[in-house]
């Protein structure tokens, strides 16, 4: 692992410059699921769920959280997002959640696309817990970013 | 599983009616895992992470975020919460979250330490990931729950 | 009309001491309208609009709106909301909304449903301005209100 | 009307991409009333409502809530606001609300607009419910805009 | 000194919980200074600061910020505010700033009163550094407070 | 002193334009004192406080207070901060706060570095009021600030 450049000596929290950074266009995609029994998923699919349509809620709670994501992660620069999309689809498991963010500036929106994927799975919970209170979030992680200093990544 | 009752015929959404439910003690557990390489997870207790210390920033933005649970979740109530304790630490695979909720209101905290559990995993995730972007957040879950008119409930 | 009492001699911005009131539970219902072209209602109904399903977004946001209420509003008082309902209904002249709130408090609800509306019709104008610019909102009122020391109120 | 571009085809929620937009000075102005009887009007103007100088709460409100727009609003992006003006003035019908807010971005600022003249008129219901609870917040709308691939436009 | 009880062995942070204590009426008192010279003081008490009113705009800020304080103080409590009045008066050595909260609750509203003072402080250095960038805000400190477990307490 | 130019003539708020202003790095940092009781000191710098580790959780919320400034003060412009440190230290009279702030943007950063130290400081003063309410506020002032047409400046 490459030892880290930078650190500040103190262990003390920092949110480091990036002033230097150039203004390019990053795009991150992050994904997740929430595991839950087929009669739980059946529920969310049909509309029937007791607070409503849940994919459209946890798609919108997943945009909105997006926007959240420096008030939220305490280190994480500021930042205008210039697009956010979010899809909860049926998958065998469960609901998967995928995210993808787009910006023009000096971070990347990493931070952003995790923020959206874990919030929405957050609501899909929410909406269903009167079903089943044992679902599981899971696998929640970055699929691939592009722009920026350190390159594309993508996720093996 | 339970038919669900109340449920809106239109799958509209809706903030459900509390105001019938009682006032009592509510308290709500939940845990997650950050899936790390054993040389990441030792970056992150030895205190020498990029951006500070990795579990106190967590512990803190996860508490913070119990806070702003019906911020994030569309349909959440707001309720005042008397307690919050978010805990990081290490294990095998990473770096384990637990967080404990406790409040006096009409409707449970199982979103709150959810909510303290997945802000407080993506806290490390962004202050890990200049050393590995591969991290992945896991088994985000209610452990159990105690208090309302739903009775007590453990994970099995 | 009546002389206000516990006036503040200053004219200085106050926030009223509420402490006195009884707790009891109050509802409030509001309205509005969003004016527009039968061209734009027809795409909103259709789920064509550019940005998505303009009533459910529209929906969800009146429902968060009512819970920043007192973050908008300078001398609100914060309060437990406990249920929101948001309707948006198509009517002869555009988009009609409409919000029901209730809590359990010392303060009535009038200006979180009031809010909720005005919310829900900024987003329906969000979602379809790029059809037309000139749409109008209208008529964003109280409709009716119950509990409280002021009694039960509706509108002629 | 004119068909809608870029539409997503599954009618699902979505922040559009504005990354290829160039960055321009852009401006919009809105307009509302609120409508009440001249007794409420007068104690308004007169300095004497029950929870302070109704012009000068509701403009700070106003602005305040034009840097909440993307919050507030669910697709709406966030951008940086350069310059944001309310004013709050006595008409026969009640008093007018007009705002004009400014940015060099990539989007433009209606919906910034609109949102200020909004919360204004909320906070100038909220300051006077106690004399009038029928008052209406009417005629919220554009008036023009400026900036931007759309080019101007004037409210006719 | 006391010793202080019921410490978390660990040292890491804790929002520690109230749920036992009694819901009793609670004031807090604060005052606060900002230091400017004569002529900048001049210049707030006419009216003719370069963003407007500076005590009006102040004291809506203390306000507003008074219903902030559980989301920028990591570890307190949320609460209902029943009342918040922030005054600004001109004296020798510039601008003072007083504050008193009141609730209804389990937890002392010391903090939001220092909120309120605080960001009314900074509130009035914004609006005249234009003029003053030497200003200094001092003497940030609880007046009085009573109500709570800990019985009521007055600075000397 | 010198008079004001571009003031709204009417004394009304307004958030001025700075549309018209270059784009280039600006710094700002400035300091304040938690004047305490020696064992008030010895307490937090044990690490022994009730609420958790001080200096840590007072760090992160004024860097997290950095990031909201343009919420809390009504007529500060929104804008994208690219850096922020916080440093609390043990001094003679109790615990000193420092903060750094850089941005490449319109306007300067002398907001966001006082309301970093006000807040760090009412975190500190929260988390040790069980030992001693009696503690101050003190000499929050900016120190220095480069950057901008007003040019650099430093307190003397």
């Amino acid at each position: 692992m490459s030892r880290l450049t930078h650190m500040d000596e103190s262990g003390r929290p920092v949110m480091v410059d990036v002033s230097h950074k150039a203004h390019t266009t990053r795009v991150a995609a992050a994904a997740g699921l929430v595991r839950m029994k087929p009669e739980t998923k059946a529920l969310a699919v049909s509309g029937e769920a007791k607070k409503g349509d849940v994919r459209a809620v946890a798609e919108i709670a997943g945009i909105m959280a997006a926007k959240k994501t420096s008030e939220l992660i305490p280190l994480c620069h500021p930042l205008p997002i210039s697009q956010v999309e979010v899809r909860v689809e049926p998958v065998e498991e469960g609901l998967a959640v995928a995210a993808r963010v787009r910006t023009t500036g000096q971070t990347g929106v990493e931070m952003e696309a995790l923020t959206a994927v874990s919030v929405a799975c957050l609501t899909i919970y929410d909406m269903l817990k009167a079903a089943e209170k044992g679902m599981t979030i899971e696998a929640v992680r970055l699929v691939e970013k592009s722009g920026g200093a350190s390159g594309d990544w993508r996720a093996e």
